[in-house]
């Protein structure tokens, strides 16, 4: 089968391997859309090589059952579904209360074990999958369900850490309206009362906000900071969601959240903000704010994605690529070039 | 009647100046004891006048109810009781939301009017006092009411806002066992199954954190961090709250805090932790742990914290000294030599 | 000035009184609108007279700052707001900790003062109201204002209480579309992501709930249960808001909430739920499922209504009444004859 | 090898049965200590026979790694733990969220498949259980360790969903220390600042309940209401846990509960409470009060008593029999000669 593979720093190519071979309690997975996310960038363009064997790419998988292994249970050939992006234990304090994205198993700062990024992805016909991975969509068309498993995933988990400070008459802010930027600005329309303001660079990422139901867009800049401080009475925003994570996104969170407001660093930057444990009237990070740094979501974060696309409360804006044309869309991403996210179709 | 004055940088003096008047919705507080706290030593040692007039210091006040404004309904002469810190508006969304502390009256990074610090305190043998911030006690010796106010009600804060990340099989370290800490150690006793760890540079301090029911105690210093990781497995603490917040406790929160951790700064000694928006495999800043910065507490902490001292689940340490021995007991907290909290007795 | 009174069993006079003077704390309010509530009829209607004088109704109240008492500090005339309608002591446990609809003066099951209740209301020219508990509206239709103080409020209060229940993917039910119903069915659309399911007797109250945004609607009658268990795959709806409280209503809500699901009564038709301590295969309350008696909302609750109004996020649908006409429109809504909110204009 | 087996109504048998097989998920466990719960006396005493063949008794099993299955990772044999006492589908959105008490698989009003009750227990030498229901329990001794299992996971589940009224200066009631109300009022003390006030109807149960640190006892009866009511300035208990469910603890609870109090039903004696949707003057149950029915607990909450257990926080008080006289520990249980939990050793 054919299957995008990174082979070595800045290195793809469209490989002929095997079909998977599947363990008593996997499915095989014959993948109807593979998403391409910012962290496949941050892996091919690592400046290492990781491991001497290619790997496939693809942590953004949906697709249909193909094979089940022996000892599963509960799960159809034909089933078509998403899949959960960690493979973790299953039996850690962590995963058993529903926090498997920082399952004990990986330790205090590795991520869980993740398709296509530590073991073999769904960028390819088939991917072998554990069968407590997989959750249905029902008859959601693959191209909308592929973007679930990652960017709204990732959104929506950002979102229900914050959603105590998220109440009616508040104000959240998205800072980069990417491939999780747009599905964020729908998630918090969904779940929240709050007014949404989006930030961006480029204004036809704003146009896309707005399209998404944002109720403000501003270009990011040096004025950015004042017109949201201006929008909120001084106060700041109750949330703001960093989708980029560079040092000029972290300073725009640090100087526009409010009192007792949540920063979630989303984007994976670098950026670093600036925060100390001065007196008040020190620099700008005030009183009860919090900074947290976001990994992924859930399973059950996932379930509830699948819901809000299948009741259309959320609508990924996807541009549609081959398979083979992967790398394509890997550079076009790196440019800042996709409107919403690329989706490979084997 | 005698009061103690900040009259200007690193200068403070008893000084004789009448009884206040109170306003129709104020009550004249016959001050039964003051508590010295850092944030005091913040104001006396700031270098520029901040105004002209001298400023009685205080914000740690219990004492009994003397006289009683016009408008006034539900209190009597001659109640015992503490006054809540923060003077704020009342009226507004975080106020009747029960969030006083971050009053929106007091703009996005001041602090809201607090007696002692911005309006005439309780060092003395009187302070008027807004009808509304006054908390009964009831027979609770005033000696320990008054710390109840600020250093058992701005732990208590900290930890209650963290309370999601202390369950049971968790690790809570707190960080500087003063005034603040050796409280915090007992409320997290008393308030989740936690385990304690406490953390100082001096070893008379972890004695106090014994006593006050630490379940370990770690001398401050190189080794601290590791030690730490070691007794948790190298996940880290759940909770990790620091009293101190120099850049030394920063680094420290930051590399023992687990994974949807949560690191609270509470001392403002203006240290600045490293946390970035990286990928997982740099610094030591896990996913999903947040930071916070804390601010005293709220009207209904305050109460619950009366009821801990009531009911003998906290008992603070405490250093008396004469209202007339301000200059004294400042002194000693500036040079740590203080055991648990001093306070002040006209 | 004219004021429509309760002046005994079954009967409301519209009378000239005095317009009322107002305490050093007070504000006089010039009533711009207010709301009709099944309330209101529930006193209309109590079999005994409770009180020797004539009792002015009305506790929804919307209108302007026509006076303000020597005291008050923050407030303008000519301010448009509306009135929070528990008038409490403000400094119990449960007001400071933003829980005034249980404040501790009103004792164990009694309700606290409300206007137009207990103490005089605003079905008349002016009114007299504490200071705190007035909440701005900025340039919002005093129609609409009006039923936000408390058919939103009440509506809001109880799905806030719930929202733990309210994840996307779930179902809330909501009985009842009149002045409540209504507005819940919008609030559910605002602040959660759930499917919507609406109940009535009536066919035109089904159409008014599917023009509120609810996705589906079902008759009340023997076939309502079963259908909504069909709807649900036989798991009940994750929230079941009863905005009518007769048996029949009960019986509904029990034999269709969820495992760990939140059914809540809210209206006060007097109806009992049959829920027993038995093991399970035992009668319809399923495990985990909480039932909960709402009363009104909290100030904080009655910002986040307004803000919700303000954004347009929530529309009241009223039926404008002249003051005088108050006791027509109080024999319509018995009669089940209104449409959305019955609002009284002075 | 030997087995407590329930064979027909009222009709218990020690029995000689093969050792189970496991299949390739799963553990066999030989059988440390198994507790006797009065779920077993509701099935034993269960007026017709369920099925044909012979059941083995025992949800509350705690024990040694014997042989693992072939797909099973991460267990070692020799390993000491007890067992997750429901075994559920682990993929559905209940499961995933950490709520596996109430899995969707189990349908609306079911339990979970339970050893003991549905499948074979572990009141036997050995016993088959899925790989993932194993909790390690370190060197703790099983006689503690099985009731940890549920008598304590029970209690723990109803205290932790009832936590948000839990704050210090509350009170909580338990009523019914047995097996599980002698662990409740252990938790309570462990994970809360609440006063604890023990209810039963035998004085020696409140003198257990004094030495695991009840504030205060009360006898059941006419005045327990009453008592209760006084010593909570009229108000009633911020929780009460009712761990009997007879109508008469039904009556009590609902006459002490608070307002924006919890009510748990955790006792399965069929009681029913008297709870009406009527306006506010009418029965005795408060505004914003809440009833649930309580089912075991999670997979979380049992990690969480385990930690609890190990670090001495709570200790069962235990009666042990031998396996063989495990009819007549059923026996002295169904008459409440018990003194905390009834422990079986093979």
């Amino acid at each position: 089968m054919r299957a995008l593979q990174w082979t070595g720093p800045e290195t793809v190519e469209v490989n002929d391997i095997p079909v998977p071979e599947i363990g008593p309690n996997d499915l095989l997975i014959r993948v109807g859309a593979a998403g391409v996310c910012h962290s496949d960038l941050t892996l091919v363009n690592f400046p290492i090589r990781l491991r001497e064997d290619p790997l496939t790419l693809g942590h953004e998988i949906a697709g249909t059952i193909e094979a089940i292994g022996s000892d599963v249970t509960g799960r159809d050939i034909g089933e078509r579904g998403v899949v959960y992006l960690f493979w973790t234990c299953g039996t850690c304090r962590e995963c058993v209360s529903g926090n498997e994205n920082v399952c004990l198993a990986a330790g205090r700062v590795a991520m869980p074990p993740c398709p296509g990024l530590t073991i073999e992805g769904g960028m390819a016909e088939y991917v072998r999958v554990p069968a407590n991975t997989f959750v249905p969509v029902g008859d959601l068309d693959f191209l909308q369900a592929a973007p679930v498993a990652d960017a709204a995933l990732t959104a929506y988990h950002a979102i229900r850490g914050a959603q105590d400070a998220l109440r009616p008459g508040g104000t959240a802010v998205a800072i980069g309206i990417g491939g999780l930027g747009h599905v964020a600005v729908q998630i918090l329309n969904a779940i929240s009362g709050v007014r949404v303001i989006a930030v961006d660079v480029a204004p036809e990422k704003l146009d896309l906000a707005a399209k998404c139901g944002a109720d403000l867009g501003i270009l990011a800049g040096d004025e950015a900071a004042k017109q949201i401080l201006d929008l909120t009475g001084g106060r700041g925003a109750d949330a703001v969601f960093d989708f980029v994570g560079l040092d000029a996104t972290a300073k725009l969170a640090v100087e526009t959240v409010a009192p007792n407001g949540a920063y979630r660093m989303v984007g994976i930057g670098g950026g670093a903000p600036e925060i100390t444990a001065g007196p008040a009237g020190g620099p700008g990070w005030p009183w009860g704010a919090s900074v947290r740094k976001s990994l992924g979501g859930t399973r059950s974060d996932l379930h509830a994605c699948v819901a809000l696309a299948q009741a259309g409360k959320i609508h990924m804006e996807v541009e549609r690529f081959d398979l083979t044309d992967g790398p394509e869309a890997l550079q076009r991403l790196d440019k800042g070039q996709i409107r919403g996210r690329a989706v490979l179709v084997p």
